[in-house]
């Protein structure tokens, strides 16, 4: 599939949605946004490396959380105009839903720059229904 | 990754979240569920048809949307009795959140058999920010 698949588009931040406990609940294309980013923005960078990991996804790691979401929003938004391919993850789940991301996302567009989704796992519908 | 999980569990329904216009939006598990399960239960099995052609999968499909639910969801529920493994998609999105699954769903619970979502893209989160 992916040899007819288009290339990440330049100064994009991709908002990844990530696995809720089942690192089998991710998409293709968080996979491949995964794989293909410039550098991956992550909640907690060691559990984001553990996960890259265990799909044989080797990307650089940049840290962002609530304590440096103000600086590292800096940083993400110079990266993203100077054509960067930015990946963002929480440590589960889908970036601004109950996570950081709103500062950054709002940062982005801002600016004038594309900011995308990649759907995947939310706590807000991934419940278990026989919990329920 | 598919030789060390566990198959699936006999007597299961599972609810798949199928992909919103964007095909590679699709977990891992999905693909899964789609390939291992006994039969599809699907809102439009021609659409579902397409989606699992896409990705190499070949499962019997039933049809399972508004106006054949009640019955549809005895049969399915006899099916599960039995100890199938039942997948039930829509045309996009989750089961249950803004289409067809709610009656099967409840049926199922009610009669003490297993039900498990495959959590992906669902038409509450999947907005792009850009357009908003």
């Amino acid at each position: 599939m992916d040899a007819t698949l288009p290339p990440l588009t330049p100064g994009t931040l991709y908002l990844v949605a990530t696995p809720i406990g089942n690192l089998e609940d991710i998409t293709l294309r968080a996979l491949r946004v995964l794989r293909e980013c410039d550098i991956v923005a992550a909640e907690d960078t060691r559990h984001s490396g553990q996960l890259l990991k265990h799909f044989g996804i080797s990307r650089p790691l940049l840290s962002y959380f609530q304590f440096n979401e103000a600086k590292r929003s800096e940083e993400i938004i110079e990266r993203l105009k100077r054509g960067e391919k930015v990946a963002l993850v929480t440590d589960a789940g889908s970036p601004g839903i109950s996570d950081p991301g709103e500062r950054v996302v709002k940062a982005a567009l801002a600016a004038g720059l594309r900011v995308e989704t990649v759907p995947g796992s939310c706590a807000l519908v991934a419940e278990r229904p026989a919990d329920g």
